[in-house]
C-alpha cells in the first residue's frame, strides 16, 4: 500500500493509471475507521482495480463547538486496517494542501441540503460537497462507495456527482451495526456505558417505523407518531428529528406512495446520533 | 470535425481519448463567435492535440432582462468558423442535458465573484462557475482558453479550477480589439452606428489610467480620477464602475504596488460594456 500525503504526488500517481485502463474506486472517510468502513473498502476491492481510501478530516464540515479539534485521530490503526484490506492508496492530505491559502471555492446542495442535518449543522453540508468535489476532481474514481448510514450525505453527493457530470457510480453500502442494531460511528465512542445501553431505541424506532408502514400505514404522521412513542419510552434520549422523506429530494411525506426513508437524529447527552431506514412498499 | 449534442456522447468521446496520452484543449464559449475567440481557438491547436469548443448558451448566468431570449444563435457560422480552424469537436449540449430535471448544485466563488460584474449582476457568477466546474468535469482539459476581456470571470474560473483541483491549466488570452479599441463583444453588435462610434472611450480611459500608473501615480483614487475624466468627455455614456484591483482577489487598491488589473464598465444607451487592461510596474 501506498501512503499518498499530497494532492501532487496523488494526482501524479492518477495521472500514470490513466493510460492502463484501471478502474479506480474511492472510499472517502475522516479516518478512524471501524467495520462499516471496512465493509465499503471490501466493496471496492470486489468492483475496482485500484482501490484509494482518503482520510481527510475535513474541518469545513465542522460548525463551532462540532469538536473538530477532538475528532479521533488514529493514523497508524487506520493504515494497518487498510494495508490488511489491500488498499492500494491511503490518501492522507494535509489540510494546507486541502485548502491552500486564497482558497474560496464553494459547492452547494441546496435541495437535499436543506433540511434534517442541514438544519441541525448549518454549512456542513457546503463543507462536505467541496470537498468531495475536490476529492473527486483529484482521484477521477469510477466508483465511490458511501456508507448509508449519513443518508443525507448520500443524496447531497449522488445529486452533485449527477449535477457536475463528475462520471463516478456512487453505490451506496448498507449500514453496518452493532449486534443491539446501533449504526457503527465514530461518535460512538464518546458515549458512557450507561449512555450506550440507550443508543439502540433510535433503530427500535426506525424499525417501528418501517414495521406500520410495510402493515399499511401511509400517513407520514401516523408512522412519525409510531416512532416518537418508541423514543419516548427512554429518558436518557432527546428527540433532534423524525422524519418520512422522499429518498432524493428529502422533503417530508404526507403521503407514503413507493420508497420512503425514515430519518431520525437524537441526543444522548452531548452526543448526537443519527440513522435510518429505506423502505419501499 | 465533430458536432457533438449530448453530454453522454461527449463523455464518451473522451474516455476514449483517455489511453491514447492525447493533450485536450478547451474554449468553452456561449456561441456568436467573433476573431476573439479565433484567437483561443489558435492558442488552443497550438499546444494542445485535440481542441473542444464548447458552445452553451448558459441560462444560469443571465439575470432577469439581460437578454437571454434574444442572444444571438447563429450555430451554422459558428460550426464553419470552428471547421476552418481546425476544431475537432464542436459540442453543443441542449439546456436540458447540462440541467437535468432535478438539477440543484451551485458552485460559488464568493471572493473573486462579490464586486463589480457581481454587484451589478446577482448570480452571474455563480451561473458561470457551476457551468465551468461542468463542462471542466466532462472535457477534462489539459488546457482551458479563456479571453482577458471578461477579466473578473477569468479570476473567477482561475481560482475555482485551482481551488477544486480540477487539473486543468487555464491560459487567458489577450483581448482582441477593432481597430479604435474596442474588444469585441457579441454585445457590440446592439450597438447603433452613432453608440458604436462612442464605444472607443472606455479603453481609452484604461489607457489613461495604465499611462497614469507607468507614469509614477499609485494612488487608486487618483488612476480612478484620471480614468473618469476621459469617460466623461463622451456624453452617450454612463459610467458602471471603473477600478484598480489586485489582479487575484480583485478588492480595489489604495495604493499600487506591483501589479493592477484597471476594470471598467459602462453602458451605452442599453448596452452595458466591460473591458479592462493588466498593469505591472
Amino acid at each position: 500500500m501506498q501512503l499518498i500525503r499530497s494532492v501532487k504526488a496523488l494526482s501524479a500517481w492518477r495521472r500514470k493509471l490513466e493510460r492502463e485502463g484501471v478502474v479506480v474506486g474511492l472510499v472517502p472517510t475522516m479516518g478512524a475507521l471501524h467495520a462499516g468502513h471496512r465493509a465499503l473498502i471490501r466493496a471496492a476491492r470486489l468492483s475496482c482495480d485500484a482501490v484509494v481510501v482518503s482520510l481527510f478530516v475535513n474541518p469545513r464540515q465542522f460548525g463551532p463547538g462540532e469538536g473538530l479539534a477532538r475528532y479521533p485521530r488514529r493514523l497508524r490503526q487506520d493504515a494497518s486496517l487498510c494495508r490488511a484490506e489491500g488498499v492500494d492508496v491511503l490518501f492522507v492530505p494535509s489540510r494546507e494542501d486541502m485548502y491552500p491559502a486564497g482558497f474560496g471555492t464553494v459547492v452547494t446542495v441546496p435541495g437535499p441540503s436543506r433540511r434534517w442535518e442541514g438544519e441541525a449543522r448549518p454549512g456542513h453540508f457546503a463543507g462536505v460537497a467541496t470537498v468531495v468535489t475536490k476529492l473527486m476532481a483529484l482521484v477521477r474514481p469510477h466508483l465511490a462507495f458511501l456508507g448509508q448510514k449519513d443518508y443525507q450525505q448520500t443524496a447531497v453527493i449522488r445529486r452533485l456527482v449527477t449535477d457536475l457530470g463528475l462520471g463516478t457510480d456512487v453505490r451506496v453500502r448498507p449500514t453496518v451495526r452493532d449486534p443491539d442494531g446501533v449504526a457503527l460511528s465514530s461518535r460512538n465512542d464518546y458515549l458512557t456505558a450507561m449512555q450506550r445501553r440507550a443508543a439502540p431505541v433510535l433503530y427500535a424506532a426506525l424499525k417501528v417505523g418501517r414495521a406500520a408502514l410495510l402493515a399499511g400505514t401511509r400517513s407520514g404522521v401516523r408512522i412519525r407518531k409510531a416512532m416518537q412513542r418508541v423514543l419516548s419510552s427512554e429518558p436518557a434520549v432527546r428527540l433532534e428529528y423524525l422524519a418520512i422523506c422522499d429518498p432524493e429530494t428529502l422533503e417530508p411525506l404526507r403521503r407514503v406512495k413507493h420508497k420512503a426513508v425514515l430519518l431520525g437524529a437524537i441526543r444522548i447527552g452531548k452526543v448526537r446520533l443519527i440513522d435510518n431506514l429505506v423502505v419501499r412498499r
